[in-house]
């Protein structure tokens, strides 16, 4: 039976999710509950990796799960999290088709970037956000999200050395939502699939547009050219929020919701 | 000169607000902020206690500086937050006049409560939040609400065993917010003080409330007859977030909105 599940983790303690040699791992975390639950040796497969510290409130990963092992699919959730540390849970598994492929069937993700604006550090917000010194405009951060909705070469998008088939994605809306009165912006990007670093490159281009250290021409032409040198920093990790995996047809649709 | 700081902390490894022979407590890493950028051995007052686990967005406290020390009131929240470690920090420094004392000035403060309906632990949720099992019906979380507005002898609403001069506070507001589309809820709770776990018992019984496990009279006759044992049990610490301190005039007004 192929059993597919829906996770959430804080990725504040994790090394990422690809299990790795050395370092604390979500896919290794889950793969060892799976041992200590039920006897067995699986490869969890995920929509995809997240980096260390990127966190996940709808990540889907499915494993293939012995036929003689006598549990009720949605009651494996239970099992696992009995055994899973606080910072990964799984909040629904149930059974999916022999073909689907958590990464493969994947149509579209949705990340969230949050930030907040402010001057000094606030302990309440920085464990999921980062913290911007200034507060941007709207409006010019919206031009910019306007200028990068839609299937483009994201190849300036994409942190140096990583190697993709093609770096052509669809990006089929970025939403920008004002959080804590004002000094904070939620910006949630869905597409079809993200490079290496994407939102969190996108996220500071957003920002600088929005401070006027980045003019919207000056990314239309980064774009145009892929040249990931002409766009500001990396956001921080910490920053990044996997929010859903959506798959045709919808798999566990409504189990969460931000 | 006497000295008041906005300050912000994540309660989760504190030993609540009080200074204590064993124990990691903001006070003390305060004071201790205090004597390493300042060299001054001073006692902080804060607006009041917050326990274990309790976490501040917008603390109060002042403490008296010496004429000596040269430095910008507004720049002495830098230089301590240089000091300080992650979990606490001070958002804002400024002087207030001889007469000032963080907790006898005080006129009203704001908590929330903050809880995430599910079945299941949400390792995002999990740190600034209480999870409660079923969803609550907001119409009877409203009544219960209102009930409990206004001036009252809070006695049923107090942990046993601490001894206060007078047991009757006002509460001038509770409002309910829902959050995480229908599947939680910020109880902000607005009143002149505050008994010993007053907010959490106070949330514990809206959401029983909510769930009808508590009736109206019920939560009316526990009022009245001052019996804590008729009300459910005490909500988690780590739900709890003191917002805000006013006073009059209002001090650091603007500095911090949720």
């Amino acid at each position: 039976m192929n059993i597919a599940l829906l996770i959430s983790y804080d990725g504040t303690h994790f090394s990422g999710w690809q299990i790795q040699k050395n370092g604390r791992t979500v896919q290794g975390t889950l793969e060892e509950a799976l041992h200590r639950a039920f006897g067995i040796r699986v490869r969890v497969t995920g929509s995809g990796r997240t980096d260390a510290g990127v966190h996940a409130a709808g990540q889907v990963c499915n494993f293939p799960f012995g036929e003689s092992v006598k549990i009720a699919p949605e009651k494996i959730a239970d099992a696992l999290n009995a055994l899973l540390p606080a910072d990964v849970k799984v909040l629904a598994s149930a059974p999916v088709a022999d073909s689907f492929d958590a990464c493969r069937s994947a149509k579209k993700k949705t990340y969230r970037y949050a930030v907040y604006f402010s001057r000094r550090e606030h302990p309440l917000l920085e464990r999921y956000a980062a913290r911007f010194g200034a507060v941007p405009d709207f409006t010019a951060m919206r031009q910019c999200a306007d200028l990068l909705e839609g299937e483009h070469d994201f190849s300036a998008f994409s942190a140096t050395g990583s190697s993709v088939k093609t770096t052509v994605r669809t990006v089929y809306s970025i939403g920008l939502t004002p959080r804590l009165g004002g000094r904070g912006v939620d910006v949630d990007v869905c597409g079809s699939g993200f490079l290496y670093n994407m939102v969190r490159i996108m996220a500071g281009a957003l920002l600088d547009c929005g401070t006027g250290k980045l003019s919207l021409s000056a990314v239309r032409e980064a774009l145009a050219a892929g040249d990931r040198e002409r766009l500001g920093k990396t956001m921080p990790a910490k920053g990044l929020t996997l929010l859903s995996v959506q798959y045709d047809p919808p798999l566990f649709a409504g189990e969460y919701r931000e």
